[in-house]
Order: C-alpha cells, then sequence, then structure tokens
C-alpha cells in the first residue's frame, strides 16, 4: 500500500506478511522464558503433589506434565490462536515474539495456515482445559482419571500426527536451515506431544482394562 | 502437454485438474450401489448378531454402526487415500466414480488437499480397522469393549473437526450449488460421523465411569 514491507525471514521467502514487524526479544531470551516458566510450573506441581497422601511418583510426574501442558495449550498455543496479527506488533509482547521466533522453524504460524490454526484451537480450547482437569483428576482419582488422560492424550497424537503429516504431504519447505530450528523447534518441541501421550494412552488403557476384569472377576 | 484437458464440474472453476475425466456413471447409480451396499452390511450385522447371547438392542445397533463406519473408511475412503489419480480414469470403477462424484461437494477431494488426504490416511488406517475391532468387541465383551469405541470415536471426531472447520477458515467455495451437494453430502453424510461418535462416547465415558466406581466400591 504505498508502505515499504520488512522483509521477513521465513521460508518460502516468496511467503507474503503484510505490516511484518521483525523480532524484538533475542532467542536466547525466548527460550530461557519459557523453559524458566516450565521449570517453575514443574517444580510447583512437584512440591504441591509431594503433599497429597498416596500418590506414586509415576502419578506426580503426570501431573508436572499435565500441568506444563496444559498451560503450553491454554498460554501460548491459545495466545496464537486468537492473534492473527502477532507478528505485525512493534513494541515487544513475550507471547507474539515467541510465535515470531517460533515460525522460523514453521512458517505456517506466520503464514495463518488453517490446519494449524484449527489443531492449534482444539489444542487450545479442548485439550488444554482437559490438561489442567488431568492434573486434578490425577490427585483427586475421580471415576474418569484415566478416560480423561486417554481422551486427551489420542486428541493430541491426532493433532500431532496431522501436524507432520500435512508437512510432508505439501513438500513445501516451512523451516530455517539449523539444526535448531529442525531438530530443536521442529521435531523435538512437537516429538513431545507425540512420546509422553502415546505412552499415556498405553498406561490409561491398561488401567481402564484392569478396572473391567476387576469388575467382571467379582461380578462372576 | 498439447492434448486438450477436458473441463471439470468442480469449484473453484480455475482449479487445475490434469488428465480429468468426466464422470462415467450416474449420481443414481453410486448413490443406489453405495446406499444398497451399506443397507446390506448392516442387516447382515443385525441377523447375525441376533444369535449371539445378552447382547442388547443397542449393541446390535452399535455393532451395525461400527460395521458400516468400518468398511465405510477402509474401503471406500482408503481407496482414495490410495489413488490419487482417480479423477483420471477413463473407464468406469465404482470407487473413482464415488470420489468423482463426492468431489462436487467438496473439491478437496479431487484437488488432493493435503489435510483431506492426512485425515482420510488416519480413518482409513487407524479408524476403519478399529470399528471392525470393535464389532467384534461388542459381541463378546473383551475388557476395552469401551475403551476401543471411545478412543476410534474421539478419532472420528477430531477429524471431522478438522475437516469442517478447515473449509470455514480457509473460506475457498468448494461445493458446487444446490441442497444435494451442500446439505446431503457435505453436511449430513459428514455430520453423520459427528452425532453418533459423540453420543458413542458420552456412553462409553459413562461406562467406564461405572466400572471405575464398582472397583471402588468393591475395594472399600
Amino acid at each position: 500500500m504505498g508502505v515499504m514491507e520488512a522483509a521477513h525471514p521465513y521460508m518460502p521467502v516468496s511467503m507474503e506478511l503484510p505490516g511484518f514487524h521483525p523480532a524484538l526479544m533475542s532467542q536466547a531470551f525466548i527460550l530461557a522464558t519459557y523453559g524458566g516458566a516450565s521449570a517453575v510450573v514443574v517444580l510447583i506441581v512437584w512440591l504441591l503433589s509431594g503433599s497429597v497422601a498416596k500418590l506414586r511418583t509415576v502419578d506426580r510426574l503426570l501431573m508436572c506434565w499435565f500441568a506444563f501442558s496444559g498451560l503450553t495449550h491454554i498460554i501460548l498455543e491459545g495466545y496464537f490462536v486468537f492473534t492473527p496479527d502477532f507478528f505485525t506488533f512493534t513494541k515487544p509482547h513475550l507471547l507474539a515474539e515467541v510465535w515470531k521466533e517460533y515460525s522460523k522453524a514453521d512458517s505456517r504460524y506466520v503464514g495463518r495456515d488453517p490446519t494449524v490454526v484449527v489443531i492449534e484451537g482444539i489444542t487450545a480450547v479442548l485439550a488444554g482445559p482437559g490438561c489442567l482437569l488431568a492434573v486434578y483428576a490425577i490427585a483427586t482419582k475421580p471415576v474418569y482419571e484415566h478416560t480423561l488422560q486417554l481422551v486427551v492424550s489420542t486428541a493430541q497424537l491426532y493433532g500431532d500426527i496431522v501436524y507432520f503429516a500435512t508437512v510432508i504431504l505439501k513438500g513445501v519447505e516451512i523451516c530455517l536451515p539449523g539444526p535448531v530450528y529442525y531438530w530443536f523447534y521442529y521435531i523435538f518441541m512437537n516429538g513431545i506431544w507425540v512420546v509422553i501421550p502415546l505412552l499415556i494412552s498405553f498406561r490409561s488403557w491398561g488401567a481402564i482394562n484392569r478396572a473391567f476384569a476387576s469388575t467382571k472377576k467379582k461380578s462372576a
């Protein structure tokens, strides 16, 4: 519109981002803040869960996971879903800067790819609160403790399969070169939500099986 | 490449479909065949399930649903996933004709939209066999009967949310005008896999809750 657009650092170079404003925070600051905040959350949940009677170590670790996962879904991913113009911000805002940075590994974020927005929407609005409810459920052992974990983990897995597989099928370059962007941001940070939900799904599937087995034994 | 391409009937008109060959079977024939084959499947499962002792009517109806759903996933949707060139076929092939016809309601099929291919891939390869296993599980009552139904239904729901929501976000016209394409093919035929999985999820969630409640009561 007559105004020069700033060139953006994302792949593909041809992508148009009207109003793009370059990053205002360093990679080190962003990673340290997200890593530090996550560590604080995990530490708090670990310490608090220590005062709940009868909780085993695996339960306490799962509470830490669901707290970290749920807050990431709601705060980080929720911000992305409801802030389509985060890449135009001219003043430093931590959450906007996180997505400017992460888009270097997956430019579908800054480019507002509909599939990514939908997956993130489901994750932020449904899986996120589901994770926080799971923290509570693991501590208090209601009847839906394992059902909830299984459903939330299945949804996370489904989302991650669509997330990775659409990139392979589209065959478009979305990631800047370099091991940090590809292996750490793209593969590792998303792979976490493949591996851990898969383990939780197996565990909760087994726990439900044992409940039914016990019911059948006692009613036989 | 020098050869004139046949014009295609899909939306948007600008979509390129190299090698497209027009439909070779009528809408009435395709719908009657799919409807008739589905009715035969439902009838067979209904009759066979009548000979299984202790099955309630709702169990028998669910077996019919999972048989119909699983065979649709594996045969129809599986064919789509693994036949990217179905729209170029010059000889009549029922499954290719089904997708030429359905693409009038959702041209992402003939256009091989990556998100649709991924969802259909998960549905055909994972949910389809899961549905057939559910038919067996409802009849034989293993400990995983309700867990399997819940996971399969959650996956179907997730897929359908992504399926519908990406269309809304993209804002691209994919459906021919007319109530049959939009309301019957697009809304109704996909809406089935929203409503029924939602009902099954609630039912199986409740059944698992009762199993845990019974376990806790008996161990108390």
